[in-house]
Parts: C-alpha cells; sequence; structure tokens
C-alpha cells in the first residue's frame, strides 16, 4: 500500500512544524516509511482533498487521515504488531492530557520567540502570507514581538520544569524507551532547532538537553535530516 | 491483613493534604478500606518508623511504604486483580509524567493562596510551626501573601489551560472512567476546598467544575465527608 505524508515545508527543505514532526516520529515508531510531500503556507489547496486545510495530512491506500492525534490513533488500531505508540489503554488517554499540555503551556512558551523567527526562514510568497495571518493573531508585527524577545525568552523555563523532574528519572518522557509522549514533546524542540538560532534549552539543562540528543538519534538521525541551526544539535 | 494510612490532619477533622487524598483515592480504586491515622504537622515522631517524617504512609502487614508515588505503584503491583490504576505500562509511565506536571505547574499556581489559607485551619501549636517553616520557604510572611492575594488568584487561569482542553473531550482526565491521573489531579482541588473559603475553579469553568463534582461523588462521596468549605461543592 502507499503511504503518503503531507508536511509544512518553509523555504527550499526546511521542515519546522512540531505537529509534522510528531507524525513523522509516529510514521517511524511504526516501523513506516512514508513518501513525504511538502506543502507551503500558501498550498492549502494541495491538501484540500482531505477537506481541511492544515497539515500533517497522512493517506493511506485510500484512508485520508488528518491532526496528528488522530493520525496517531489511527496507525495504533492499524499497525497493532508493530511496537505501540501508547503502552495500552491508559497511555493512550495520559498521552492526549500531555498532548494538552504541550499544546496549552510548552509550546505557546516557545512561541512569541519562534513565531517572529520562522518568518525567516519562509519564502518571499510564504512571508506575506505567515506575516499577515500571525500578526493578526498575535496582535502585534513581528517587530514588535523581535523587541520583547528577551521577556519571552525569560518566561519559558518555569515551562520546563515537569520535563526537568521526569528526566531525572527516566531517559525518556514515557520511560526506558521513547513513545508517542516523547514524540510529543519533541516536535516542540525541533521545531525550535530548526527556527531560531539560539539553542532554547540553556546549558543548565543539561538532562532535557541529553534527552534531546537521544532524539535526534533514534531511527537513524531522523530528526538531523533536515536543515537545523547548528547551536541546538 | 490490617491496612493503616496516616494522613495529615490540620484542625480537629479537617483534611487538607492533596498528597494524602491521592492515597485516600487510589485505595479506594483498589476497593481497599484503611483504618486511618491524623498526624498533625507538629507529630512527625509518629511516623518515624517509616523512616522520614512526611505523610501519607501506608502500612500493609508488615510492609511500610510511604511517598504517593511509590504508594501508588505498591499497591498496583500488590494488588492486580482489583481495577488498575494505570491502565497498562504507558499509563503508568506518564501518570508519573502527569504528576510531575501536578507538583511543578497545577499546585504551585493554587499554593501562593493555600499556603496562607491553612494558617487558619490549624491548631495553635501547629499555626507555630507552619508559620515557621512555610514564611521561610516562601521568603515572606503569610500577612505579605495575603497582601498579594489578587495577583496570585490572577495567576491561577493559565495553569487550568491543559485541564479544560481534556475535560471538553472526555468527563475524566483518565477518560470514560477516573484512575490514577485524575486523582493526582483532584488532590489539588480537594486541598482547595478543604483550606480557602473561596472556590478557586470560577464559574466560567464549568466543565471543571462538573468534573470536580464527578470526583467528589466517587466512592460514596469520599471526599465529601471531610469537613470543606461549601463554597467549592
Amino acid at each position: 500500500m502507499s503511504l503518503t505524508l503531507y508536511e509544512r515545508q518553509a523555504k527550499d527543505g526546511w521542515r519546522p512544524s512540531p505537529f509534522c514532526w510528531r507524525t513523522r516520529f509516529t510514521l517511524a515508531h511504526k516501523g513506516l516509511t512514508p513518501d513525504v510531500v511538502a506543502i507551503g503556507f500558501t498550498e492549502a489547496e494541495r491538501i484540500a482533498f482531505s477537506g481541511q486545510g492544515k497539515v500533517p495530512v497522512l493517506v493511506d491506500g485510500e484512508r485520508v487521515v488528518w491532526d496528528s492525534w488522530s493520525i496517531a490513533g489511527y496507525l495504533e488500531d492499524t499497525y497493532p504488531d508493530q511496537s505501540s505508540l501508547f503502552g495500552g489503554n491508559g497511555g493512550r488517554e495520559l498521552a492526549r492530557m500531555l498532548g494538552h499540555w504541550v499544546d496549552a503551556t510548552l509550546q505557546p512558551a516557545l512561541a512569541g520567540v519562534l513565531a517572529p523567527a520562522l518568518y525567516d526562514i519562509l519564502d518571499a510568497e510564504d512571508q506575506v502570507y505567515y506575516r499577515r495571518t500571525r500578526e493578526a493573531r498575535w496582535g502585534m508585527t513581528f517587530e514588535e514581538m523581535r523587541g520583547k524577545r528577551d521577556s519571552y525568552l525569560a518566561a519559558i523555563s518555569p515551562a520546563y520544569e515537569p520535563l526537568r523532574l521526569r528526566l531525572a528519572e527516566a531517559p525518556y518522557i514515557c520511560g526506558e524507551k521513547p513513545a508517542y509522549g516523547d514524540y510529543l514533546v519533541f516536535g516542540v524542540f525541533q521545531w525550535a532547532r530548526c527556527t531560531d538560532p539560539q539553542d532554547l534549552i540553556p546549558a543548565k539543562d543539561a538532562e532535557l538537553r541529553a534527552w534531546r540528543s537521544r532524539m535526534l538519534d533514534l531511527f537513524g538521525g531522523l530528526a538531523r535530516s533536515v536543515p537545523a541551526f547548528e547551536s541546538a544539535a
């Protein structure tokens, strides 16, 4: 069966979307290798067949699934013989809860820095669209956001605290081996290292950095296969 | 076998400890009814047999277990035939992660309000000890903390956001039925309703309040069996 993943592309080859990285790792966890189709911010019509305009979209034969969480559930149910993403139903429920924490707390903590930085890795056409939509969402210009960078940076650290506690006791969010909970969190840090030249994990957070390195090594260095800023190795 | 839970008591009958409530619900989930022994803040010597000074402490026959997380793991492993607390190993790992979020984000968000309020529900002897230790920890007097109450209150809402997202889609944190993840979170709100006269879940958070009501109804109204402020029903 053909397996195709539609994912967000910034400028040529740059893949910053945290949601698409969740899905990339989810597929790799299941031992699946999709054809990857890059979609720019202004190319929503290319995924109109999915009935909506957001990536990631997965096409598995005749089945179309969109939304990273729906894709994870679909893959867990459709490929049950491969390694489990969730480790049972309790893990599946709490992975959803963890995803809400990532969406509501962790990602927003970095977004003030990363939203304007992403502008710099877009092609000119996408820049126009991206600036218009994101500045409206934030209620200020990217220049104003860059002016507040230091205060955005200062507000990041508290959001890491649950990760610090977890990674002080286990090599992965999900315990001895990585699983979907790790991919949820890693997507955020891959978004960061593919978007901003500054490493948003400070040197003092050695355990968090070490976890990120382990995540970067997974699946043959999957997350290292795209352009990124070297500072966040 | 005799089963005894040592838990924190404030003034006569008042049981505010979020950690002890985790354990109360954990035991009830397993269908276990312990003898409950109340321990005041200045009575650490009564649990010295556990080798440390914090509650909850569980004594199951000859086995002594302390720390709410260790107790949960012990009960899951020792009573595997009763309803699972975690729903599999993946759920157990992510329950630990959720607990870190509760400890590092949710509880601290309410602590600025609740730490000085707890003083008012203590006996005179415990008040002396509690004020000395907590004021040292916070680096300010309870009176100074009460002066900052409005700013503490204003900072609570963002910490609820992952809970809002979860309870908009499921009746419990753990899905269709309550489990350990719910007890972790509920302990915080039981601490609040047993400590401060103001309901710390605002009326606009109707789904969060409805979840709390469901939790209060569990196990024959276990959490309603102790004194609390009526405002947070």
